[in-house]
């Protein structure tokens, strides 16, 4: 599958290092878009020096693009807020991973029935989470 | 105007007296939809013990019924970006402010060109921006 992966850039990048490690799981079988949001820089972009037009048009792009949306939610962003709300506009399968210990997640999101929540206790959980999520976006009778 | 006010409440209430602020500005000459987003508590809502699909069908239907979304940006917040994409699949016109010297807002947000973006520099300039965004989204020119 081509994947749209989402976290957070400008809304702190505390979980940058999580999201790497995502990432590198997504790509044993799948296609990372927007592989370049766990890179370990403070802002970073696909190619240096785009303009805020050239990232958000090449975002919208990548989510036409992808099959499915797999979103690390534990930092509040609102770009991930903003993505989350496109994808379901464009009709793409989303799933939303959050660590339960870091305080409830947006009832934005909780509340809208088109998102399918992940709540993990740790990391251990968030990895068993998303081989089932990738398994099940897969199976035909899901897609 | 019927007006939606945006302002992060899981994402952080580090900002909450400024919304409260914000929002006493509004209902000076409009209705203020959304006048719990400013109350000084950890999570309001409208009404004590409702539901994160409660919460989520109150606010979309507020956001159907407003004419135009002033949202407060300067705290990362997933369900304002939520709200600002659902905001333009329904055409609203949508006034984002934000505090420069917090650091650069969502290229989500800054590089589509649905979004009025309205940095400012301290709350005096956010008040005489926020004065004049309310009498140019009346004027019939621009509604």
């Amino acid at each position: 599958m081509k994947l749209y992966f989402a976290g957070s850039i400008r809304g702190g990048r505390s979980d940058a290092a999580l999201y790497a490690r995502l990432i590198a799981r997504l790509k044993e079988r799948h296609t990372v878009l927007t592989e370049h949001v766990g890179a370990p820089s403070a802002f970073p972009t696909v190619e240096e020096g785009m303009t805020d037009a050239e990232i958000w048009a090449q975002d919208m792009a990548w989510l036409r693009e992808c099959d499915a949306v797999i979103a690390e939610c534990s930092t509040p962003s609102l770009g991930v807020g903003y993505e989350l709300a496109m994808a379901q506009r464009l009709g793409k399968p989303v799933r939303i991973f959050h660590d339960e210990r870091r305080g409830p997640l947006s009832a934005m999101l909780t509340g809208d029935p088109y998102y399918r929540i992940l709540p993990y206790s740790d990391e251990e959980d968030l990895f068993r989470k998303l081989d089932a999520a990738l398994e099940a976006l897969q199976a035909p009778a899901s897609a």
